[in-house]
């Protein structure tokens, strides 16, 4: 088994911390981005959508997108099971998860992608406009996260879940995007600051 | 059990697609939303995030977010298996069903979100050069899919999954962004005529 991974880049990170809280440990082949490593054909060849990371399994069959192949981990290892427990726990996780990657990852994305001279390559085009009103919806729905934290030490309830792993590391994230976590969301900063003293979290 | 619906919109579908596949009914509640009713206090209480569908379990608990709803019923309902069997195949039904949200159904949303004036008061701003933009990303993935497609029946393989759903439902979203599937991707048209045929596309 192999992990094709790249160091800075958020995706991959997820399938890391993922496999840090599970104690597992794969061998891993580093992707360089820079230099456009993944777009040559031996990488297309295990991704046609050119992305890490790719989890490639001992008979030659390739995962490509981080929570398909943490969720691989996960049926293999269920311990400490980290995409839920029960139907309403599994769903809940899915949900969080979910919002967390289309309402609020998906925008500083934007804002980032959009706007750095590195990716003007990667999105093409870059859309000026996008870049712009991106940080405004993603702090839209940080704030509704925030309320939801208040409540509760984790996003999908009492547990930890993948749905945190994808929350530290859009978190994480944000300064790529040049924003930040505004000082009046405390919920919020409390649980970056929690997730991020994980041992995980430095995976 | 509730199921907070809106019969035009592409993810409720998703989710009516995958209960008559499991031949599950559960009573529905029409949510308006030409009316913008899902913007309203009664159904915010339920998602902030104002989107349907939103499943009401009988204790008062809301599942938003239409794959986090299907994976609630595949739980209490294992048979047929639409999210994969094994670890594998799972991860590749999670893989497929990602890859065809993310670079298939997103670039078609923003065709149609950022272009009609219906949905002018949803995306602030309505961004033109996105709308301009999508339909080559959204034709570049489908051409990919289509590669796939010419050795197998499913996306994700030789069953019918979660995936499947999530391409029919996105292939007849391509009308509402005035696009289509071009003739020569053979392996789609044929996929997307064969999932319209099953009984559970008329949900």
């Amino acid at each position: 088994m192999k992990l094709y991974d790249a160091p800075l880049a958020p995706n991959p990170r997820r399938v890391r911390i993922f496999l840090a809280e599970k104690n597992i440990e794969v061998p891993r082949v580093a992707v360089d981005l820079g230099a456009r490593e993944h777009w040559g054909e031996a990488f297309s060849a295990m991704n046609p959508f050119k992305m890490v990371p790719v989890l490639e399994l001992d008979d030659g069959t390739f995962i490509s997108e981080s929570i398909a192949i943490c969720r691989y981990f996960e049926e293999i290892q269920p311990y400490p099971p980290l995409f839920g427990v029960g139907a309403v726990g599994k769903a809940q996780v899915e949900m969080w998860n979910r919002i967390i990657e289309l309402e609020f990852y998906r925008h500083v994305a934007n804002a980032f992608r959009h706007s750095h001279p590195r990716m003007a390559d990667r999105e093409v085009p870059q859309i000026a406009e996008l870049a712009a009103t991106a940080p405004g919806r993603a702090m839209a729905a940080l704030a509704k996260l925030d309320k939801v934290l208040q409540s509760r030490e984790f996003i999908a309830g009492n547990a930890f879940s993948v749905a945190d792993i994808t929350g530290l590391v859009t978190l994480d994230f944000l300064k790529l995007a040049k924003l930040e976590v505004p000082v009046e969301m405390e919920a919020v900063r409390r649980w970056h600051a929690e997730l991020g003293t994980r041992p995980s979290a430095k995976a």
